[in-house]
């Protein structure tokens, strides 16, 4: 009874290390426990046939009722007894309320710093970079339609953009580009479709009409139904001509992007592809600050891991020094925010490849004007 | 420096005390701290815009760089001080890592109990049940487009559905409900579409070709992207005629049901309305049990809670014996499933009203055979 196992408890849907460690996407809690190679998940009546068929290989699927009636705390308990562990090493997020009475029980718990309760998993294998860039060809087919729509529209004279006889609006456009997710497999889960000064807030979702001649950032973010794995991908566009100034921050931004995908191999450090980057927006002459509107200029870290989270390590930015390694897939999406005008955001994802440097797994252009 | 505080470490999307407590939707995790009505959210530069415009009455915004750049444990501790508490109460599924720091860092935590972190949210105002009821209608709208679907569809010689000259699968009618779903301003989550023994088991999402006369489950909640409220719909119906048993097991689950849906008010015991609930099944014929196939008949709770969250307090189930109270909103979804033949699980939702009895909040009505 010495050595230390593994413990989740928590649910496929929401939990990406229940996920890994299992393969299963119930939606309610379930007890998954390990030593060494010996893995078992514990499932209710209601999740016991679907985990048949989706269990990753190796986890034992024990049915709830041959721990007793006891509860999660006493079931968790014996799972140990069972397994011969004193304890657990337990994700960062254990919930503290159930982490409290196995304690009282005397069952040792260690939480694990966040992300590194299964530190392989920032490590992608090719078959998994092929789940993930499945999902970004999802986000690829959404953006797509977008700009087929923005093609098909026409300009009122008040600026409007109209579309089928109506006034074209974010969440128009928006249930546009989920509509296609759903048809490729994956689940849309806050698709941002801002126009105009919207755009200058990196999170605003968007609403209302859009408006010609200023840029629409479109933020797609679907996640396989079946695998779990995500994709990422932002494009920037509008409907007619750009300004001067958008144009130029357009050019700055995507300049920037191609930099820092330039710098990005193994043993990279991730501070300095973002300092790079910052550079790069500088020299075009967009300066990054806080003023009466709040924020403005590049005010958001370069890029993040994606895999069965969607913000996950590495982070590419300015408190990341660790070296990049091969394996990793990560965002890169400078963007530029002024709330005089609005935003641009250009995202690519790559595969950080152990031999060399990185490979782009976005296939979409880039194109800001729309006639 | 006695009096304990409330905290909340999580995202809004995905923390349903979190949207409770501060009206805000977003993707990432922030903190969340309160005394009494003082009641502060710490929030990044990117978030910060948005929740000016989100945020409930009463929550003070403050940006994260106040609390000065020593991290989230030291942030929690300077506003444990500025708050004049020594210590917090935090929902049950806080994460043990941080709860680990800030216990060694001196700041006391105590963890509710899994739903009594906010109590009142079991208690829904009449704004909240039409929030509830508003998702609802999207899941009704989108198990419409479905029968209107089957209903325009053909069956081919071999009993597969055929529907635009192609055969009609739980994956193109699954696309179908998203889709209406999206145009009503929610997002879909898991949307189940079983035919056949597929609908056996219940938490079967469904794939594959549908065949006629055989019962399709559909399963149906979506949450609303504004108000992060959700809605729960089931019904089960064929493209054809019914075999006599499914017919019967169809009547019996209907009057399961409503008779389950009568004895919703104020006072009634949960165990007791599921007890009734089975034995109106029972007196139809239909067993409960386990066998070779794994559980069949009915082997799931009758209810549970809608609110933030899906699936929350008070479940309709044999171990919950605590009273209903006016404000609560529960499904009631008795089901029967056989692995010979399928499943059939009819599911609406009702407010219990303090004065009396309870409402249907559900309108769409239940139909098996459509030819």
């Amino acid at each position: 009874m010495e050595k230390v196992g593994k413990l989740i408890v928590g649910a496929g849907e929401s939990s990406a290390d229940m996920r890994y460690a299992t393969g299963l996407s119930t939606p309610d809690a379930f007890i998954w426990a390990a030593r060494g190679d010996d893995s078992v998940a514990v499932l209710s009546p209601l999740e016991f046939d679907r985990a048949r068929r989706q269990a990753k290989q190796g986890v034992r699927l024990m049915p709830e009722r041959e721990l007793g009636g006891g509860g999660r705390t006493a079931n968790i308990a014996k799972l140990a007894e069972q397994l011969g562990v004193k304890g657990f090493l337990v994700p960062f997020d254990f919930p503290l309320c159930l982490a409290d009475e196995l304690r009282a029980a005397g069952v040792e718990l260690h939480a694990a710093g966040e992300g590194s309760f299964f530190p392989e998993r920032e490590f992608k294998s090719p078959a998994e970079a092929e789940l993930v860039t499945s999902s970004l060809r999802a986000a690829e087919a959404g953006v797509e339609r977008a700009a087929h729509i923005l093609a098909d529209s026409s300009i009122a004279a008040d600026g409007m953009i109209v579309y089928e006889n109506a006034p074209l609006t974010s969440e128009r456009l928006r249930a546009e580009i989920d509509t296609e997710l759903l048809l490729h497999g994956t689940l849309p889960t806050g698709t941002i479709c801002a126009g105009g000064v919207q755009g200058a807030c990196p999170h605003n979702a968007g609403s209302g009409v859009l408006y010609a001649n200023t840029p629409i950032v479109m933020d797609v973010f679907p996640r396989s139904v079946e695998t779990g794995y995500w994709g990422d991908l932002t494009r920037t566009m509008l409907k007619g001509r750009a300004p001067q100034l958008v144009a130029n921050a357009y050019q700055a931004v995507r300049e920037a992007r191609e930099h820092a995908k330039s710098l990005i191999r193994p043993g990279a450090i991730p501070e300095e592809i973002h300092r790079a980057a910052a550079a790069v927006l500088e020299k075009h002459g967009f300066y990054t600050g806080r003023g009466d509107g709040g924020e403005f200029g590049f005010f958001h870290g370069l890029g993040h891991g994606v895999g069965l989270e969607i913000h996950e390590a590495p982070r590419l930015s300015l408190r990341n020094r660790k070296p990049l390694r091969g394996g990793e897939i990560v965002t890169v999406e400078p963007g530029l925010y002024y709330p005089e005008w609005g935003g641009i955001r250009l995202e690519d994802m790559v595969y950080v490849e152990a031999g060399g440097s990185c490979r782009c797994l976005t296939e979409i252009g880039d194109f800001l004007e729309i006639p």
